[in-house]
């Protein structure tokens, strides 16, 4: 059984508070590899990736294009047709391994949730879909605790590291070099970046 | 069996990062609160916490005192007289919890390591005390692969957010709002903390 792994994905501009250290192009060659790396995850756990996209794009993958409504209501068009096991997972997710995700797929509870860096939802799966629906943006991981809670859903929350790790920000760089083993990490390489001791954390630093 | 866990902690002016938005006194009131928040998750998973203070501090905690040596002098000394399973965690850990905990104790390796934000190390498990030694600050995570990598010692890196997230910085504050439920949320619920909307992630507030 492959379920679909549904990835929210945007292939324009994206990554915008990355735009002081990455441009735009930067940003979109970027997004791709994030995106190569965690589809791969995703095919590794055998799930079956389905791009949920705000513009049609060039790749051999199957699509399914926001069109006049957003996210939200793109998902949740999708959800109430599904009959299979669905996993949503977001496509800034490079740390994503087949263990984790097969961490996820395995839950014995309705649904499970990994929650992202302040507060975001980072991946979702549901076995039954038809009884859920998504609130993605702001607090999202509380409101999808609230939605399942009302659903009569039990929801297991996956304590994932690699997970709950999304690549928004510069001191996010840091986790995707010390612990990124796919494309990503290989092309932020190529663009010059390494890791830096700062006090305490350590930073990024590119080399032009 | 109950193995040591080593929790290094400093009472005085600690988490000086959070200056700007806890006083000192706060600081250290915050700083027991996670502390009692990691000891009540050792011992729950049947650990016999044993703080290791720069200083000595009103408590009925077993105790080794810091004194003519930094922290990676005091364990370093502890280690080698060291016959049983051994856990070093540290103090500003909030989010731990006994699962997060039993899955480091239950690893198949000689050893488990949980890296914390910004290649540090949360977390260290070493069946062989004797086997290995620390060396933290800077990017230890990689420090640490590295000693057991020379020692000959096989170790599993544990995917937890909950032992992953250290509580350093005013955005990590978020975190321990989301997922906390100990002592030390209460701590903070009660200087006036709440979660607040910010532009993608969600941030902290205070009221006084």
């Amino acid at each position: 059984m492959c379920p679909p792994a549904l990835i929210p994905y945007k292939p324009k501009n994206p990554k915008t508070r990355l735009s002081a250290i990455l441009s735009q192009e930067e940003r979109e060659q970027f997004a791709l590899a994030m995106l190569s790396d965690v589809k791969e995850a995703v095919k590794d756990a055998m799930c079956s990736p389905v791009l949920v996209c705000s513009e049609l794009f060039d790749s051999e993958d199957v699509q399914v294009t926001i069109t006049d409504t957003d996210l939200n209501g793109t998902l949740n068009g999708i959800l109430p047709e599904s009959v299979a096991e669905t996993l949503i997972i977001m496509a800034d997710l490079p740390l994503a391994n087949t263990e984790s995700i097969r961490r996820v797929l395995s839950t014995k509870m309705d649904m499970a949730i990994v929650p992202g860096r302040g507060g975001g939802t980072n991946v979702i799966f549901v076995k039954e879909p038809k009884r859920f629906h998504v609130d993605y943006y702001g607090a999202s991981f509380m409101k999808h605790m609230k939605i399942a809670e009302d659903a009569g859903l039990s929801c297991e929350v996956i304590d994932s590291f690699r997970l709950h790790t999304d690549i928004d920000e510069e001191e996010d760089l840091v986790e995707l070099l010390i612990h990124g083993s796919g494309k990503s990490r290989t092309y932020l390489e190529e663009l010059g970046f390494s890791l830096a001791a700062e006090n305490g954390r350590v930073g990024v630093v590119r080399k032009r």
